[in-house]
């Protein structure tokens, strides 16, 4: 067990342990990064890095501080309406598209700002809380957990639109690798799938239900960066009939030819319009292996690493053209170890998310949790597919084998990674 | 029977008098349109009449006479490029957003190219045609039968931009009306889903699989105008707790505040900057019943009739707010009647398409054809809502029990209301 | 004198008889036009056919029938806000984006339209009216004159986007030439611009003032294709330093590679992302000389005819290209021969308006007249550049040596070219 | 004389010390900004505070040490790419848009750079320079103060985007008035425009030529934020007679209710949906007067003061409603005093620049330097109009008589106020 994966382990740690401990992870990852990085939103989806420092914050401050604890004092009143993401119950927000111009509050002062919330809500819980209100911290915590993950991929698009190529070093936690070849086959039948209440998941893995399978073979590796050439080299972007309709437009409109952080050897991107369009070139590129700008800046690809920084749309193409497809979301709920099961779990967690070819809906019999934090996911299944696993910028501990993480099809600023499956 | 479901009965008709029928149902279709109607494309998602008239019969061009009819000649080697519509495998085509912009060839040359293409069809027809060339051919007539509901609800589309309230007329066939109350129960349990390959089917309805299924309580009538109104009255499109966050969006932006074509009693559409904002506005409004853009031009609402022209979000959010849900394209399937059975399908065809909460997804083990046709449905298997049954501008005779319609999630111009359903 | 510039000389002819005859050329340049033809809108800036024919005849219902003839009937009141161009004056209007939704009224109802004012304008007139009304009426005639030759450029921009080259056919009267080669020399000082008050004039031309011009060396040659090939193949379109800051980002974001209708030899734009990008290839484009969409369709570029459909930044990118400058309109106007001066006027008028160094601003002391019809010039005086002289689409007799006409610096549908000017 | 204007008289400094001047005053403006301040991009017009730091430093680090220190090692040669403005002739550049996601290198290595730069730069200017290479020096150095009203300008709008409404403080100099009321009267004929060469200008203020001009009043005064107000009063915002077709679009489409910078007394913005769209209401306005966004954060308006803040669109709009127009900026050239002047300078300089109803072009036989910095001013004469004076924001000592500014007719965070003229 790694050391930050014991840090969220409920057994061995009071409350106020776990608690403290989740947040220190956070100010942790943010300290690579100077004040500037942490100020700029490089695109609509991604969130500044003092804003995701700010906002997990603010989910305390508002949802337990503010309502439970009598006589709270906000730290500043005015952070209700600049930290809220998109709770609509507990009032207006600033614009989502608008955060990289809040240059105030600073770094520094946001630093400050958690430490006065840390202070109320280590006092908070030191007293004898009901189970509902130790519940609503531990969403907090698993709320907070998933913000390191988007402070870490928002902070690489950031980076990554520098020409300087910045480094931010390593991580605080080792990335795990692509698996070993083979394949798992099931045969089908009556499955349960969803989280069956023992212990903490979000509402959108539950209920668990039951549901009929086809029999399937699934992959137990990745698919790399090695194989990801071997598609470039094949024509994969330039071959119409591997695509979805929409996702060949994507790919048209903006040039796509290869994954979002490969470059050229020059360091120039490998799509737009400077980017290579033919076979030929993508088979030039293959002799000639292209870079990758990663968190330790441009790096040349390690051909033996899961591809990451695709598509759902691509992942799709990949798997239509080795005549495969991606698995269901119960299929591969059903063939994953627990992440507890290391050696087992190698290539299922850790390493990338997977894409597959499950919508993202609510299960049968849905019903998120009454109040403002019913907002948590319901709102969300439609138009989105759902990514299963976790990967090397999910902090540990915080995987689960019935996690629901979900993106829109375009989207290639996640970690999104894939392995295939087929009918049996 | 109607007369026009009996025109594409397969048992008494030979080949050639289902091709002619069909065809004369688009030419029929088309008859109340001028000119000029049938050559505006109102946006981009519209084709103009006369592109409809002209792709419908491209398609026996390209893949019947083309391929199989030894040393025919096309009627205009260009008409291959402009009425393509979304075939890849069969080379470039004119933009999907510039069809408006085609003023030649004229609706009356496209008349021609129609009658050049069913001469070389009838002829090709009064030979022993093997069974592969009897099924594209009679895809293509199924095809026809989509695009002549397309032409209906493109050509509304047209018209109900023209400030001066143009009359289409009455259409061919009768609409159906909203059904009877009443509630189905179904117990769950594994179900069979799709078509089961007797008669013709399109390729996503296949192949046929089992499923499981919890038990459902699934409603017999469509939700009506009656009902929207009162959805609107009770604040509807301004109880941001009723709607997915993608699909308020879209309301804010676009400041929805009821059906696609209801205007106010001036004429004036409901949504946008002149919309009523306030519940208290939206109560008004039903006291003073609004008005309906309609084939017949701009007539008073209907509060009986189902409600239509609603996109998957207002009919999610309506579902939500009677504590309901859409029901899944599978109850949807197990609860319906056959077309055929006339009393009990009251309510289920010939009214409004009706949304479902299933994302259109390929059924397990799906494989699309080989060659072109093969881009008919696969490709568009991302990002779309099911919608099953038929509507008032479905030709009779198209609909089937397993028949899968789809259209994005904010799509309102095609004819999709909507029934409830319940868990058990 | 051609048999149309006839038809507009006061001097012979009544008020009616040159009223209808100014009416009749506009039938006369709808008629090789179908239906479809008149519908179209191919871009914001392009009104249809029928809309020209419409609003023309909108303007003398509206300002002098409305106004003036008491118990005047209207044809219909619902034009009075489908056929306003931009009169705030007179009430709402549809929008001009909007144009080319307007399938009805059909073209034949705008003929019909046109008739029944016709009759009563013909009535009105046959009495005796004040000096105020008549120059109204005069006003109207001219409108229709300016909007005769937007006819004919709209309508040639609809036909161009079409790839099936329709063919308009022969204009109603003929093109003039380049001119001939040579200079005028001008030794500066005062000058006097403007219309003197003689005869109609636009408000735009007025008051006469003083002007202090430097001595000034202008050609007495248009620039023809022959120039304009010479420009390409030595990298006009690719040196940055031949052009303004804003004109560079429009040529890089349009990838304009050569006048607006020219096209390879296939048919194929020259512009846009298949269109040469380098010297080299436009020095090939050179050997092999491009094509040109006209109103007889696609044809070989004539070398010694004036290069047309040019935008400003174009024009004035080309005239520093040959160490020179785009004159003046002040020079312009005193170095150029009255319309009149058949043989002088080679060049000047007749073939394309020049486009001038002069921002399109008021003269000194300007002042729009009373009412409604002051807001046909002023309010567009800012953001656009003065061309002079007159087109091949210029109605004959319209043309006068103080004529002012304006477009923005990236207009190219507009009939634009040059003749160059030094500073001496 | 102010402090700062001392700094950059000629006569008592050596070159090094003047160039010190001028490179202190940026970095004293720049210090109340925090690093994250100094990130931010607002729009896409304005740069982040540190790009204008180190940009007016690659323009010494380019033109100068570059190309006349044999040996120059640059700092880095990354910022060759990234501190580019506009320079096509000196290599390929990052594109404006994207500054603001610079956020490497930090706000301290800019610091760094310019150090580095200075120390080279007071070596070089220690030898015996010849002129050209002292005027090129001087350019740098007036380049840079027209840095500083920018970075001034550029931070205020970054700092008003912020719902914190952001304190920066008082600027190193004081702001001048309106000016006392009065009006001068010129008699018009021959006067002459431009600089003459004594001392330094920018090439768009030569060549010193002649013009006539008729006579004119012109006020003494500019308008006030009093004025403003009535013109807001009296409907000035919803009054169409009032403005230019295309400043009428502006106003619909951003629903301009006043200028940039005024606030509601809750901080709210004028403009937008919120905003007030009757005479009623913005009467209502002028009863609670509003509050403004400045250095100082939000303010209460100062009615004796120069309106700020405003378009051209706006001024134009302004002057015509109390009948005048604005003046020409020959009027202006000949009506001014010398900045020197300082008691007759009030209102001036200092306070506002001011629109002008000239366009801004080329003067007659004006000729852009050879070499890069011929791009400094001649691209830009296209679609801009003029302004003169000098603002609260330009370093004192930078204003001349003969000194043209230029911005696009709708740009308001620039600071832009009016005076008006009449004819005689």
């Amino acid at each position: 067990m790694t050391e930050a994966a014991a840090l969220v382990s409920n057994d061995v740690k009071s409350d106020n342990l776990l608690y403290c401990d989740v947040r220190t992870i956070t100010e942790r990852l943010a300290e690579p990064l100077t004040p500037e990085d942490q100020t700029v939103q490089s695109m609509p989806d991604v969130s500044p890095t003092k804003w995701h420092r700010a906002h997990v914050t603010w989910f305390f401050e508002t949802f337990v501080l503010g309502v439970h604890q009598p006589g709270y004092q906000t730290y500043d009143d005015r952070f209700q309406y600049l930290f809220n993401s998109y709770y609509e119950a507990v009032g207006a927000r600033h614009p989502r598209t608008d955060r990289g111009l809040l240059s105030r509050p600073s770094a520094d002062e946001i630093g400050r700002y958690r430490r006065f919330v840390d202070e109320a809500m280590v006092l908070f819980q030191s007293t004898d809380l009901p189970a509902e209100l130790r519940w609503l911290i531990q969403l907090g915590l698993h709320h907070e957990q998933q913000h390191q993950e988007l402070l870490v991929m928002d902070a690489k698009n950031v980076l990554s639109r520098n020409p300087l190529q910045p480094v931010y070093g390593p991580l605080l936690w080792p990335a795990a690798g692509a698996g070993v070849a083979g394949w798992a086959d099931h045969e089908g039948g009556i499955v349960s799938l969803g989280h069956d209440g023992n212990g903490f998941s979000f509402d959108n893995e539950e209920p668990r239900h039951d549901l009929l399978l086809r029999p399937f073979r699934i992959s137990e590796q990745l698919v790399t960066n090695e194989d990801w050439l071997a598609f470039m080299a094949d024509g994969g972007y330039q071959r119409v009939e591997l695509w979805m309709s929409e996702g060949w437009s994507v790919v048209q409109a903006n040039q796509w030819r290869g994954p979002l952080y490969w470059r050229r050897a020059d360091g120039a991107p490998l799509d737009g319009p400077g980017g290579s369009t033919s076979p030929d070139s993508t088979g030039a590129a293959r002799a000639e292996t292209p870079l990758m700008f990663t968190l330790d800046g441009l790096v040349p690809i390690d051909r033996a690493a899961p591809v990451d920084h695709v598509s759902w749309f691509e992942a799709d193409a990949y798997a239509r053209w080795c005549g495969a497809r991606l698995p269901l979301e119960a299929e591969w709920e059903v063939a994953a170890p627990e992440p507890s099961e290391h050696r087992a779990a190698a290539g299922w967690y850790g390493s990338v998310w997977q894409w597959t070819a499950s919508p993202y809906s609510p299960y049968p019999g849905f019903v998120p949790p009454p109040g403002a934090v019913g907002e948590y996911n319901g709102k969300f299944m439609i138009n989105q597919q759902v990514l299963r696993g976790s990967s090397w910028a999910t902090p540990p501990g915080h995987a689960r084998r019935t996690y629901r993480n979900f993106f829109p099809t375009a989207a290639r600023w996640c970690v999104g990674g894939l392995r295939v499956a087929y009918d049996q």
